[in-house]
């Protein structure tokens, strides 16, 4: 019998490595050998809370090791084939699903389903335990959405295709950004720096992104990708900064990738021009008391809510990535074995002493 | 030399007949002779202010006096033609006015520029004095926005095309609702009515009014216009109603046209399915303390600040009244002559034993 | 063993009943037991055609009788479901399929692949031969998309869902039509009834259907749907006649569903005001010698290609149909048993001596 | 009295220099004082025409010099203020005009109004004369519309903002180019050059320019402008060619800004993708006697008839030619005075020995 070796999760900011065998497959699943899983954002708050052991990654990219029949000519793949996936398990038969959406799908979404399955977040309890890409090994479900990725793409940088595809979402399809658009991001990190890529490969005339003064390297990296102005947001005068830098006219699109807390909002809301848009990619737990809801009325605002990324827009980033003309090496900041996958997720979180954009685990 | 007469708010819950001189006119302006105008809320609003003496009155229908030669050109009018009014003096060259989107002009807009010139809001010391429609005569100022109206229509009635044009901007334009939709409305006012006059004209499938107790009759005359279900937004267990009404779907699009406090956003946010659109057209001062605002990124929404409408919509709403298929008549609840202008004000205002819905002030 | 009765298309204009037996399902497929399978005027065409043995029939409505482990999962269906079927098998991976237009499917589209499966098309050489309507029993495949159908909604009624669909698709998802929108629709067989229906239900303001003399009937179920002017498309002056109903201003958009010769063509060419869409929805194979193409250019029209359905037309025309508001019943003009499907047929192609609209094989 | 120097064309290839009188204003026009007009390909066509007389050049840059009280308000200008003109000069209060779309003003389209005036195009007889650029002063219109200039740029540059608005226009907003598409231009003249500025801009990932073998130069500046591969249409096999550099996925949309001929137009319905998009931006008079006109529908492609450009494409090419980083002087061939007007003509058409671009005629 052969085995798969993962980092589980077993309790906040706990990890070890453990083997599980490798599951018995039917017609209709699958197996990856896993290449690289990136670390996201979402990663950092689950390991810093109490959750049931289960293996975490969700930025997964690999080689199909074993494939049924059924699943063959339901994904279009066979043995070999390099593979980035979807975290999403999507249902397949919903509205959302038959919409192209299947990201808002409520069968797989855990706010509306405990039981959703989705990569990275499935507890180790629901068989064959293999769902996070931590792993050498990860269950290729009958649910997955895969997108093919060419042989010579570094496995690191591919797995930058979510973030990077969560920025074309949500400010091409979402926010419709124009050729010539101001845009402001609140937020350098993962998905920031991800906005930062599309709003320029989208023609963005002017695009500024704000960081608190620790992100000051994230800051630079966004200059490298094409931000005409970076800020920080927690100096005084950042509204008035962004009124000089737009001659007046305000942002057409203010992008929320940071915590979202009070005031970030109400400086979307302030930084954004009349029927201007604000995307709002994060939320926050923290009640929002002094925020003046109606200056979405009285400025003619749009505020769309945005999560995840479209099928479309992990193909469009898997596009610029293998086009190897972005500088994305400048994001793969840390790239570790299994076995310190916690140092990748403590790296996210801020807490080693090199400052980390975006973390990898690679399998030996 | 020739007088107007008209009724002028002098002060709070003030008003008197006088009269004014008729303007002189040059090539690029001329004189309406009003037929009716319409009552919006928002002429409550001003009337319960501390406002400089002015002409109120902004849903303007008459038939061009006189023209000025240039006047005639840009407008495409001569002596006699009758027309609706849009309330709007926009610009003309800024980027809004070029972009068929006068409604958002920044100089014509009080709110950005204090000096803006709008019919129905304009002071008497701005010469001509004549910028209401509550008098016989109304001055058309070079910026006017005029809408033909066919011979045959009542006069009355097209003083509803504003509001109705505001409902098929805000639900068709903005809300883009699609044939078979699930529109919740709040506030069965004129924008209500006029909202659910254009959900149901762009084929939306269920739409349902919710109003409090005190609006009764505006909910029948919603019924009337289509509206499948009316509710009662004060009682209890309307979000479980609106539940059961959709079979647990929830709305595709919620319009708050209410005033807008925090739990009526707080509601709207809530009965709005996952992926949805709550259109916010009306605002409220009072700030929303509890509101859980992330609901906006949790539930993947859009919401959509709206005021006013295009020309497109005006065009549309017109058309319908025109058509002669819908009960209108049901809206126009009282008619009166400019010395009781106060009473139709009052009449909107709920302040008068008769239920007004919509009234309109008609010259002898 | 049990075996499904069929009618089987054997030559041109040759159709026998035989027996098949029932296929042995795996995991990922099941099994129909068909309640009414409509005739498309498609059908007429394969009909009269020299194509190996088959069984026609896509327009197919029916109750799950067996279904797979698998198949229960991705269909989110159980044995007793109700279902309309699409006709189309797409693979489900390629961009098309992801992006809710598997209409599109290249591997699944009989004019890029020959070998493509499809509902009422494939021969009974490919394995298990069940892939008609015109049978009792029909093969659920893996690719399968189904709708499910309420249980009191008429199966003769829910075989019109795929014709309705299209005309949703052509004339609202794609022709985009607005409330008031004036609309000539070429072509009253099923798709020219279908674009009524969907015109109207999305508030077009003026319907015209043109149709030929022997439609006469057709023309009249049109008005009945909705439509609120019908014309003679072969009589002399036609186009005169569309400018005066429109008051000189043409149409928003024309749909031609008629075989679409030169003439038709032309004549929607001309129909259609400046700026407005002409709605291919059919193909002839007679080449246009004496067409302006490049009307196109300098009337700034646009000219769209269209074919089938989506899913959320095939869900919009089910939601109709079980609204139970329209006579459909006008349109459902024969209904016969599987041994008489050649008779569905010949009535749909207009050699019967009653006139068919739209005919149903209803197996015993 | 003060007089204006132009050249005049008096006949087919025939231009003289003439002195006209300055105008005399009212309140709702103006005098431009030339800084450079560009040459269309349409002037070409005009120049060897059998016209009357009148004063060509329609991509008119320069200095307010003159202006009426209500025009200064209505246009927002006043004296020494620099503008791009459109050659349009619309009603404005048509639906097309109201809509923002008031290239298509059916009152000042030449094609269904023959007394339509358009800046260089309207002849001598119609006082006050100076309706072309190829003149030292133009008179400004009440209908005028003009486009703020900054200060610092090039005003030969700035005379190329309408062909380059068009291919924004044709590609973006007609086109909804996509970052990332494939783009085959027919046509490397001013407009298709624009076109490709403008697909580059949009983020498309992949542009192919076409033209003829006498191009050469014009597909080097091409290249010089981003287009990613440039091809000689006339060769053979430029289909295949086309099939080859998009691995067989040919293009998302292809734009004919050549004379469009019966092949140019046959070859575009084939380079482009299922469901792709035809740009007809040019129209030919010979009749397409071959064309399998259904592929539209059998492909399921868009064909889009498109002419000019929208206030906002104007906008934003100004943008792009202020923003100083495309290398626009490649494209700026040949400059000239009054004088020689003819000769920026005949280099636009190619018979000069040196190849032309886009010429300008800029007065001393």
């Amino acid at each position: 019998m052969r085995f798969a070796k993962a980092s589980v999760m077993t309790g906040p900011r706990t990890m070890e490595v453990r083997e599980f065998p490798l599951p018995e497959l039917g017609v209709d699943d699958g197996l990856l050998k896993v290449e690289a899983a990136g670390v996201c954002g979402s990663d950092v708050k689950s390991f810093l809370g109490d959750l049931s052991p289960r293996i975490l990654g969700h930025e997964n990219v690999g080689t199909v090791e074993a494939i049924g029949r059924s699943a063959r000519q339901r994904w279009g793949l066979r043995e070999g084939d390099r593979v980035v996936l979807e975290e999403y398990l999507p249902c397949g038969h919903c509205d959302f699903c038959r919409s192209s959406e299947f990201r808002l799908c409520l069968d797989s979404d855990p706010s509306t389903n405990p039981a959703a399955l989705r990569y990275g977040r499935t507890p180790l309890t629901v068989a064959p335990s293999l769902w996070g890409g931590f792993s050498d090994h990860l269950y290729l479900h009958p649910r997955t959405v895969a997108h093919r990725l060419p042989g010579d793409v570094s496995a690191v940088e591919a797995s930058l295709a979510l973030p990077i595809s969560n920025g074309y979402e949500w400010v091409y399809r979402e926010g419709r950004v124009r050729p010539g658009d101001v845009v402001v991001i609140f937020g350098p990190g993962q998905q920031g720096l991800g906005a930062t890529i599309a709003a320029k490969a989208a023609g963005a005339g002017l695009v500024i992104v704000a960081g608190l003064a620790r992100d000051k390297e994230r800051l630079d990296v966004a200059r490298a990708f094409g931000a005409d102005h970076t800020l920080f947001a927690d100096e005084e005068g950042v509204l008035a900064k962004i009124e000089e830098l737009t001659h007046g006219e305000l942002a057409d699109i203010v992008v929320d990738t940071a915590a979202g807390d009070e005031s970030t909002i109400s400086l979307a809301l302030d930084a954004v021009r009349k029927r201007g848009k604000v995307i709002v990619a994060a939320a926050s737990m923290k009640p929002l008391r002094e925020l003046d809801f109606f200056k979405i009325n009285r400025r003619y605002l749009s505020v769309l809510g945005v999560r995840g990324h479209s099928y479309q827009a992990v193909e469009w980033a898997i596009g610029l990535i293998a086009s190897g003309r972005h500088p994305l090496h400048l994001m793969c900041s840390l790239t570790v074995g299994i076995d310190q996958a916690d140092q990748a997720i403590l790296g996210t979180a801020g807490e080693l002493p090199t400052p980390v954009i975006h973390a990898s685990v690679v399998p030996a």
